[in-house]
């Protein structure tokens, strides 16, 4: 026996989604047949077709928009236009966000430089980068790649590739946790902790 | 700054399904939006609209049907109409079909008496099951739900309704799993492995 066609078509739609495995797919495909109601799926696919066609991505900083060619945050007259914190993903721009502190603008790379999986220079923003700070109006660049070797290695080239530029090129803290366990913490994130240490 | 009001719907209808908690909802909203290609987003829409449109549920088993009032195992004429296997969920009988060997019908009961989640004996398809032994061609039944407590619940509750009538009804075994080690097996299975034994 076979699943039907249209059920088949959602399991491998499910299983194109990242983390989910075909048992994964299999469950959640029954789960919209047997259990979402009619008006969920609906908007699910409505949503899905709209994130797709609507929403759009800022010209300056690759952040998303809601259709616009710059996001709220280029747009804001009152954030920094010479402070840009440059990050891997759209999401660590809402993490970030999340604080209200930063005051500056963004650069979305759009991944980190990651060759086991193929990922290299070309396939990030970082020549939009590069002409975004040769404009001139940049002062300060804050790497706030993850602390992992992509990331690391991602910042790393960026910071070989702006040195000659007038422009500070700064790097976020790496260490200890707030509400971190000494304990429970990795030789690695102790050993940074111990670099970066400040007058106390 | 907020997610645009496509992204948030889709985020949304992402927790809906289980075991999709907000974080990977997020996560997996962003890939749709930076990831997947149109191509594909366009089939997973549709893919959705069409599981929940053109597909049924039989009549007699209430198994998935691809919009036949009868599923292509109630319809075939060789698979034996007085064996019915129950079964909590129409993947079970995916599974069970695999084996290729059981010749029987099925009846999809749509889960098992969970007090605890508000499923009783109404949200499922007991009183269905009911009229097709009523109709006097099923000879056995074997159920075949869960070993949990909910499934265990549910046989012992549809054995007592049938117990009056003419039919013979089975369980499914338990025990050791085939290929599993006495040393990480758990006692209820152990119990129910010694209790089933049968002679060698």
């Amino acid at each position: 026996m076979e699943y039907p066609r249209q059920l088949k078509a959602l399991i491998e739609s499910f299983s194109k989604l990242p983390g989910v495995g075909r048992k994964t797919a299999e469950r959640l495909a029954f789960h919209i047949f047997s259990d979402m109601t009619e008006e969920d799926t609906t908007l699910f696919a409505t949503s899905l077709a709209e994130v797709k066609h609507s929403l759009k991505r800022c010209k300056i900083c690759h952040n998303i928009t809601d259709g616009n060619e710059l996001c709220s945050i280029c747009k804001d007259e009152e954030r920094d236009q010479s402070l840009v914190m440059v990050v891997e993903t759209i999401r660590d721009i809402f993490m970030m966000e999340k604080m209200q502190t930063f005051s500056g603008t963004y650069h979305v790379l759009n991944g980190a430089i990651n060759f086991a999986n193929g990922i290299g220079i070309e396939d990030l923003t970082i020549q939009d980068l590069l002409k975004r700070v040769e404009e001139g109006i940049i002062k300060e660049i804050i790497l706030a790649t993850n602390a992992t070797v992509e990331g690391e290695t991602t910042s790393r080239y960026i910071k070989a590739l702006l040195d000659d530029k007038d422009v500070l090129i700064t790097r976020i803290a790496h260490g200890l946790p707030v509400g971190g366990d000494i304990q429970y913490a990795d030789e690695m994130t102790l050993l940074k902790a111990i670099e970066g240490r400040r007058k106390y």
